[in-house]
């Protein structure tokens, strides 16, 4: 298997490379290893959102399964990167699997939160997907704490093409098809869904989720595929009014 | 024409991404731009075998034109793209012209040196076009200093498994072809000749050129496709015994 990614943490590079499906490539410093301090303050923030038992999906190099581990938390972390879960692992993060995001289901046990940090709310993938996900996950996950950047915050031609080309084709302005790669490796293509705030709700209608509370954030860096803006959501159950 | 390299430059990015055949992607910190009290030491020792009127092939961002004219030399600096050129003409450089390397004559006139900064000696592509270009150059080029890196300075399996593939295809090891890729850009891929003292001895051989003097030094970073040493050559002409 190939595992640009997980092999990109290993050796803790410095730059990590994205490609993008109309060939568009950037780069970006590496910031998976980042401790609690050098955070977005809108990531410092929704740590008091995170309660009880935690999954962290697409765990990564551990950072925030360990500041939530740090903070008394139980936490199972998953990603779908053999290396990332090594990585993390030898980090210190007590509980980690190498488990695709898609496959997350009630065998794991209950969660009161799932944590998606660092744009993460993009494993959803697709609107459909994460109608799917969301429905699977509704008895065995209390809230949701996702990030995503906002892919209009941008006035990049080359990046409004892209959107264009999705709407074109049906699909969601911010549904990029995108690859990690890393020296000899490249990563398979996968699906990853950046929304805007409204777009976020749009896709919870006629789930039985709602958000609960939003907050947005200048981004530290320039984030490639999206905005200059970061955007930062928890979503959360309707656990007052029951399901809708 | 797509011009990655040229956007690049406008734009002042801050990494380069280079391509090689085989997949391998690499990044490095741009130094286009870097004054001489940055560069590698090799570099700033060899400027006073820079003499009268001088050739910069490759001028890129004109770092090295605008040194050379700071010391009073009068320069043409070359390059095969437009965006080079014209970041070059707007940072000072009085004589830039796009042209390739290959299509160097004496219809530029006569030159007591051609600089070949920033390990590229690699514009000469391969050992056959190397020593038709010295032969042609031979009229109206002086000296010529020049730098490569040493493709042998590295013990990373991808960088010798490249090297082995091109020995099997009766290429040098350090016979590279590789493109810049920046945003949605890529360039056509092109030949990058690596090579080591010994090599470019060889390369030599059987022309009227001959290598004077030649200097290596440890590099500030670690070169992607080729080695942790520079190495700097200054080749010249054996204008005291006469063509052998």
């Amino acid at each position: 298997m190939t595992d640009a990614f997980g092999r990109m943490l290993l050796d803790r590079a410095d730059t990590e490379i994205i490609e993008r499906s109309d060939g568009f490539i950037s780069t970006s410093m590496l910031d998976y290893f980042a401790p609690v301090r050098r955070w977005a303050q809108v990531e410092r923030r929704a740590l008091r959102l995170v309660r009880g038992r935690v999954l962290d999906a697409g765990v990564g190099a551990g950072r925030v399964a360990l500041e939530l581990q740090a903070r008394g938390r139980n936490v199972v972390g998953i990603d779908v990167s053999a290396g990332a879960v090594e990585v993390a692992r030898r980090r210190g993060v007590r509980n980690v699997r190498l488990l695709a995001f898609e496959d997350v289901d009630a065998s794991l046990g209950r969660f009161d939160t799932l944590v998606m940090y660092g744009n993460n709310f993009g494993l959803f993938g697709s609107p459909a997907k994460a109608r799917r996900l969301l429905k699977r996950f509704r008895p065995f996950i209390g809230r949701i704490v996702a990030g995503s950047n906002d892919p209009y915050g941008t006035d990049d031609p080359a990046h409004l093409a892209y959107q264009e080309r999705n709407r074109a084709r049906g699909r969601m302005p911010g549904q990029l098809r995108i690859r990690v790669r890393y020296r000899d490796l490249a990563d398979p293509w996968f699906e990853y869904l950046i929304v805007s705030p409204d777009e976020m709700a749009e896709i919870l209608e006629g789930t039985d989720w709602e958000i609960r509370d939003s907050s947005a954030t200048r981004a530290r860096t320039t984030s490639p595929y999206s905005s200059r803006r970061s955007l930062w959501k928890p979503v959360s159950r309707v656990s007052d009014t029951g399901p809708r």
